[in-house]
């Protein structure tokens, strides 16, 4: 392939995924296209994205738009980056836009978005297992800290098309990792596991995952959460492997000492988690699987309450306040 | 007694506790002295104190000082009103200004306050289970949500002097319901179970006692904390019924449904909490005594780290952030 061999990207769902996979493909010379919130495309408009971190340090050009109609136009893939609370509304919102053959690559956490997509539009997007540690910082601005790598693959009894190579060319040429897989279900459950680890726990402790698995309970039971989701990934036809994913948690914590959870985050931003794809989606099969999930729902429980009290953002000048 | 007969009164550590008791002696006529921190006592001074309340909307002239010396010139009453985290610190701070027949009540959480009091500067504190729903809302003022009551006794095996009965009439004619029992240990533990129950989760979570008990999974984590804190208490010669504070823990739930714990208002602002003399005791005699206190113990280990966290109070715009 050669660059003006490219097709047109957009983005949907500009945040701090979206951001950093399509800076790292518009600086490669793939054209792409951010849709966004208001705040962010006016500054990439202005400035460029600013992406700060582990390979790069660079202002990008690049399309940005609030529109998804303009974001939309002549696209040939769609880098589908938003969070899992707005899977179908983002799916109908793009839907009449979408070009009969343009590709859907659902970069999302959970493990059913593309069943969900598919419900809410009957397109078939390709799962997309995303290993990235990015925020936004400021408008426009993605920090990067950690990895920064693609695995996709069809999902099993879907149609096998389109041809993914030309697409894990696009990503590699464009330094980003992409590994084509014919089992993303395993994949997903991989990273499914990590976060059911991690996420809901630093986001009620705030806590960075280097100091978490340090604390010998919260460790313990972030392991007892991985176990419920091998449970349930295993009665899904997932058979993981549990001491393995358990090494993999801590080696990430460990690679990723100084880092907080998406879901930290969302909370500290007074935004919708993404809990009930994570430990709510272990909670919800286990539960119709007839698996006691108790470790996930004492999270997905606690995390709710968290969630809700973080939008509401109650004044500290007018506490109603316990016994002392 | 008459009013002249009322001993010289210092509040040591004036914060919502202290000032709410202190506050309301003082009106009633008891020569009262707060010792506390600068904002508050430059405040009062300036304005009297301000307690904005259940029972009364008013601004109290009382005497307020940061000086521990001149805050306990003359007093025959302490209400020690610390965090448990300063038991020890602000014993041996009084000490030297201690008259040898000055009586102190330890109106703390936790059961093991008197104990510490004594072993730091061998006095007989008196055991005093507070229940308040108060807090600082700005310098110089306590807001004053719910309750406001004391339960007074001596500790079994001490001196049992000084009379208590003329200061629970101190307290009573300062519309101050206090009760005397000769059995604290039992009202300590009763007060450590709702402690127990809520504290920690509403910390967690942010979340009002009304919400954490509409929620099946936190209710049924805060009653399997209760029943470790029993089960503690028990090994400790201390027998309460579970079903009965179970049942008070839901009415206080009822009564309090807007209210969120002292904790989480510690974790708010950046405080170190009382979570080693709340479910971190339980665990720690728990394990000493071979009792089982899994649930205290990730409470414990959450709050910790949560601690930690918000004392840190790691910039937003400075991120370190883990998998999307």
């Amino acid at each position: 392939m050669r660059t003006n061999q490219w097709p047109q990207v957009a983005v949907v769902g500009a945040g701090a995924v979206g951001c950093y996979f399509g800076g790292m493909l518009a600086r490669s010379g793939v054209p792409v296209r951010l849709i966004g919130r208001a705040a962010h495309v006016e500054a990439i408009a202005r400035e460029g994205l600013s992406i700060d971190g582990l390979r790069i340090q660079e202002r990008i050009p690049v399309a940005a738009t609030t529109s998804i109609a303009e974001g939309l136009r002549d696209a040939g893939v769609i880098l589908f980056c938003v969070k899992t609370v707005s899977t179908e509304a983002a799916a109908r919102e793009i839907e009449p836009f979408l070009a009969p053959d343009a590709t859907i690559l659902s970069l999302q956490n959970g493990v059913d978005n593309a069943d969900r997509i598919h419900a809410a539009i009957q397109a078939h997007a390709i799962p997309t297992v995303v290993y990235v540690a990015a925020e936004m910082t400021a408008a426009g601005s993605v920090t990067h800290t950690g990895r920064g790598d693609l695995i996709m693959g069809y999902r099993a009894g879907w149609p096998q098309r389109p041809d993914l190579k030309p697409l894990a060319s696009m990503f590699e040429q464009a330094e980003i990792p992409c590994r084509l897989t014919d089992d993303i279900a395993r994949e997903q459950w991989t990273k499914m596991v990590l976060n059911c680890a991690y996420n809901a726990l630093s986001a009620l402790t705030r806590a960075q995952y280097g100091r978490m698995v340090q604390s010998e309970p919260v460790r313990d039971f972030g392991v007892r959460a991985i176990a419920e989701t091998v449970a349930v990934a295993r009665a899904e036809g997932v058979v993981l492997s549990e001491p393995a994913v358990v090494e993999a948690a801590m080696v990430l914590a460990e690679k990723m000492t100084a880092a907080t959870s998406s879901m930290a985050q969302d909370i500290a931003r007074g935004r919708p988690t993404e809990i009930d794809s994570l430990n709510g989606y272990v909670a919800c099969r286990g539960k119709a699987l007839g698996i006691a999930t108790p470790v996930s729902e004492i999270l997905v429980a606690m995390v709710k309450l968290l969630e809700e009290s973080a939008l509401k953002r109650r004044p500290m000048s007018s506490p109603a306040n316990g016994l002392s």
